[in-house]
């Protein structure tokens, strides 16, 4: 990828002396950046701001590595095949008319991206503002000369945004404040040829980069994402678009991208320690606090304990609030943190957290205040991290924030402000606080989010320590399983023989005895003990019960024998019977496996029954899964409360569930053919999980 | 209340010529405003500011309403007697050092009412900052003066603050964007003797008041603020802190405050048609878009139909995702209004909504795209608001707001834009669109969320036509039963007797009979038919499933038999037993009545089972009820969807399910010794709802 990074020479196709032009800022960008050998492209002119123009790609003479291209769509094709002709190593085209305008688009698109396949170059874009390169000053984009000149400011920030305008919109925004650092910013649009897989593994490796962030509708490559991301040391963060149904059809408008399974993505995204975003400038908010290179203790009980500094009483209440929503807790102080901010705070205050110090404030002044209430707390064990309230306005309420926070050793642990106050005053304040590393936020829900968003991977850290992997080795009966289902072509294998797989790897399924006869039927549940379950089996039916073949819940023989005649004339005619005692269970799961275009094997667990479609409580991992991953699942349920004994009942077995997982998770990793795997309900008897229903999907 | 807002003679006890004091702020802003006498008081000082100052309140002559009072908490009785003695009408506490401090503190403050009780004096406060009018340009406050003078704005919006510090740094923030125009704010404090009902009639009343937001951490008052809130014309924004149990903690010593039952209070304002806001800005949006007084359309089928007009597709797909969360739809555009944005975008660009008028922009420049976009977005039936997104920066993309939106005939239709660019650019543009009615946010996030504010209320509005109210008599049946209880002085209803009371207003309940001995319990059960529930009555055993007491899907008389033997054993000994028929619902509800010391009577809905808990999915509303109250409570369950015929399921029937909650009211409004009647489960079958257990629990 250096080519487009560190090109030597750099054509501009479609350059122009017009004014208020994209040709014409590309080339102006060029020219006040980077140094090597550039050349303007358009068959009108001979010279362009002083250069020599030249009337195609094939006409230059020179080292050239890369071409910017921007003319009208239907132009394109050409301008490649000169491209090709003339050895251009990479271009980036950023004109737009291709795959997000419609089939006709895609069709032009996909010329394009055979020339350069054929040709052996690579293509960036199109429909993208292309690539900036902050500490090089190298803007290889249509974006207007007076955004960046004067207000970049290099530093550790990297993006890769699927989106052309937005991209040199938000970019100009952020360059504006003074304090944010950018290292490179990566327009990927389209990302026909070029996308974010091998952009994140580049910025993964460049020196500049401390942090990547990414804008992204869609995964072209799921798997390799996930795998770059969960063995970097690099904090990523992950604003993924259209997330709901109607924010992924106006995405596919968009760049023509694939949604994707969002609940998949977004487990797939936790899994790897990704930070994720639901908006553009909280992505950077988390950005640039991660930065910071915080030190993060290790909360020993999973939340992380803040503490909140505040000169009001209500501002503390609000932000506890948004603690509580966002996993955090308050940090408990010791006696000692509290006889040390007793020292300035008149008696009659109580010191508790959130500590209101505004009694201290007044009687010694806000400047000692804060700078002795801080050093208090970032000392103490207890605390993980500082929440400090300031108001930056006038007179005495004008604080040399460098002096207050200049006794602050490091490592520092994370200390995040939230700074209000008149314009004047604040920005004044803000500057100086976020050039020595202290992040400052607006909003109180903002400044808390962010705060969350540095522990929420620690915490998932913590709980990995000494859990064994386990090795899988197809056992003989699994293997004559798989075998058979090829030879009678079956695409869904009915719950009988789905079950038979799961008992291979020893997982508990429901007792069941498959029967032909009435005679047989009254056998089984005899043996089986009442009450009993009957159920119809009729190939290719998955849901049996929307079609007259469950019946649950038979008390006598009398009843079986009514329900049985029944279900014999019933429309769907069942070839046999499933005979199995109704069993009782605190509550129902629902396990599966299902392999996804982008991110390959997934598992899903879900709280059971109706509910798991009314409240949508699901988690995915990506397969192979740890015992660490699954125990992460259960956390991430809405309805965990229910695994951890509800009401008297007993826990979940932890290792069991983990067990169902890992080892659905085995058996879709060793046969590729299966496409899915659905157990639902997994009943929980006493704390352990027992299969009722299976389904085994082949493709 | 008027001699705290206009009154005629001010005195200030505390005042002092020693800068940077607040004696000194207070004294100071009275005399940059308000123009009535000012009295300072301190018996140190012969004269401040150049004005006489007295050594008592006692002393003063000439008119006197109001005493400003900033001294020492432990001085503060003896000036309230000098107040009372001298006729002061009002006095505006605002030392700290009172309850919020803990128990002292608490005695201290009850000692300041008991003396302003007995002088027939009001108390504001104490642990405040007072009060300020923004168009006399009163300020009653120690805030600092520069904080407030030259940025003064006049407009609709006043605050109620149950907070000291905070409302000063807020307000002062708040006044430096210089295009939020305020009315009048109120800092309560600890709210001793002035509370936030009063003066909520008081600026519902207020011309200068357009909207009013309260910060509030407990209501003193809750039934009447509910009622005051249901009747009133003017929008109502409402800010809770110690919505979580820690933050109540904090709460809780902050102003010693009862944070009460969140999820109660959250259904009561709702059901009041008031706005509520999670955070401090995040209130102020809502309140000044609110204040525009947009024409709102009744959205046909609940969702509001917006339009999103930007030049980037990624941040349109972002909106989308918002939008989706917060109940709002993409509206579907007329083949007419797409004909007319298609005026201008070339013809290779399909026009759809999210509308990506980016390559418009570039070829007519985007004055002209922006000005003819809106407006035909405004004009188009189908379109409920517009999200308009701008970059303001340089060159072509400064445009002049005021003339592109100058088009755009009365009345309105919500537009709120969202607005990035560098600070220079933006600033402009938001000041220019600001002062034209038409509100900006710097986040996508929080523009949605307006956007939704604005249309919450409406659609609840919508769904109330034609709906009847139902009056309530009670009849001989109840009537004999209401008497019975106290005269055998039973604290709790066990279920037999609770569910006569339901039965008589005609709500159906389970079949069931009460027996003694296990002859008539046979009988019973093959009276009832097999499967049966078998219960142990035991005085005062509400939780009997937890006793060992309840039974379920027993088959057989055999079973029957073990099963009457064993709980004639059990640890719990029953009087009595209950069989009832094992029914077979589609899932459990759970509903039921309160008392709640600030609102009054409230009825819960919840969904049933172990996922009332685990969930905690259940709404409030204040009784009495409507038809309309309960379809709203329904609206607002999590799960609402299993309500509406899941999986083919029989929805469940709305009119029983109201009638179960309205007439519930009804038994606790008629009969005041009812503390709390809880229905568990109200179990659905079939769509109709029956109750197969219930308590009523008498104070």
């Amino acid at each position: 990828m250096d080519f487009f990074f560190e090109p030597n020479g750099v054509a501009v196709v479609g350059a122009t002396p017009e004014r208020y032009t994209g040709g014409h800022y590309l080339l102006t960008n060029l020219t006040l950046g980077y140094k090597g050998p550039v050349y303007p492209v358009n068959p009108k002119y001979d010279q362009i701001l002083g250069l020599k123009c030249y009337p195609s790609v094939s006409d230059i003479n020179g080292p050239l590595d890369l071409a910017l291209v921007f003319v009208p769509a239907h132009a394109v094709p050409q301008v490649l095949e000169d491209c090709v002709t003339r050895g251009v190593r990479g271009a980036i085209l950023e004109s737009s008319g291709f795959a997000e305008v419609g089939p006709e688009g895609k069709v032009l698109q996909d010329q394009c991206l055979a020339i350069v396949r054929k040709g052996g170059m690579r293509l960036w874009g199109p429909n993208c503002m292309g690539l900036i390169d902050f500490s090089k000053r190298y803007v290889f984009s249509f974006m207007i000369p007076e955004a960046w000149q004067g207000s970049i400011n290099p530093g550790g920030i990297s993006l890769i945004v699927q989106s052309g305008l937005l991209s040199a919109g938000f970019i100009t925004t952020l360059m504006s404040n003074k304090t944010l650092g950018l290292a490179k910013v990566c327009s990927i649009g389209n990302k026909s040829d070029v996308e974010e897989t091998e952009l994140l593994e580049y910025l993964l490796k460049d020196q500049a980069t401390k942090v990547v962030c990414l804008y992204l509708e869609s995964f072209v490559n799921g798997r390799r994402f996930f795998e770059l991301s969960s063995s970097s040391e690099k904090p990523i963060v992950v604003l993924k678009g259209g997330k709901s149904s109607l924010g992924a059809e106006a995405s596919a408008s968009h760049t023509a991208s694939l949604a994707g399974n969002n609940d998949l993505i977004k487990g797939a995204l936790r899994q790897a320690g990704i930070h994720q975003a639901d908006d553009f400038f909280e992505m950077v908010d988390i950005a640039r606090t991660l930065e910071k290179d915080f030190r993060l203790q290790q909360p020993p009980e999973g939340e992380a304990k803040i503490a909140i500094f505040s000169y009001s009483g209500a501002a503390g209440i609000v932000t506890t609030d948004h603690m509580v929503a966002n996993g955090l807790t308050l940090a408990r102080l010791s006696s000692k943190t509290r006889q040390r901010l007793e020292e300035l705070s008149p008696a009659w205050m109580p010191i508790k957290n959130p500590v209101d110090y505004w009694p201290a404030m007044e009687k010694h002044g806000p400047a000692l205040a804060y700078k002795h209430a801080i050093e208090v707390l970032h000392e103490a064990p207890e605390v993980d991290g500082i929440i400090v309230h300031l108001f930056a306005g006038f007179g005495l309420w004008f604080l040399d924030m460098k002096e207050i926070m200049s006794g602050i050793q490091k490592p520092r642990k994370p200390i995040l402000f939230w700074l209000i106050g008149p314009e004047k005053g604040r920005e004044v304040t803000r500057k100086a606080l976020e050039e020595d590393g202290w992040p400052t936020f607006y909003e109180i829900h903002r400044t808390v989010r962010v705060m969350a968003s540095l522990f929420e991977h620690l915490q998932q850290a913590g709980e990995s320590q000494n859990i064994p992997s386990i090795e899988f080795q197809a056992n003989v009966a699994l293997k004559e399983l798989a075998s058979q289902p090829e030879e009678k072509r079956t695409r869904i294998l009915d719950e009988y023989e789905a079950k038979k797989w799961l008992q291979s790897l020893r997982l508990k399924v429901v007792d069941e005895v498959i029967v032909n006869s009435y005679a047989a039927t009254l056998r089984a549940a005899n043996t089986l003990g009442f009450p009993v379950v009957l159920k119809g089996m009729a190939e290719g039916k998955i849901h049996k019960t929307e079609a007259g073949l469950v019946r649950l819940n038979i008390c006598t023989p009398g009843e079986l024998k009514r329900v049985y005649e029944e279900m014999r004339r019933n429309e769907v005619k069942p070839q046999s019977f499933l005979i199995q005692p109704m069993l009782k269970g605190d509550f129902e799961l629902i396990v599966g496996i299902t392999r996804d275009p982008q991110f390959g094997l997934a598992a899903m667990l879900g709280l059971g029954g109706v509910w798991t479609e009314v409240y949508r409580d699901v988690v995915f991992r990506l397969v192979p899964l740890t015992q660490k991953d699954v125990f992460e699942m259960v956390a991430d349920l809405k309805g965990q409360a229910l695994l951890k004994g509800f009401r008297g009942s007993k826990p979940v077995d932890m290792e069991s569930l983990a067990d169902w997982l890992i080892k659905l998770g085995w058996i879709a990793l060793a046969y590729e053919k299966i496409q899915e795997i659905d157990v639902n309900p997994l009943l929980i008897i006493d704390g352990a999980p027992v299969a009722v229903d299976a389904t085994i999907i082949l493709r």
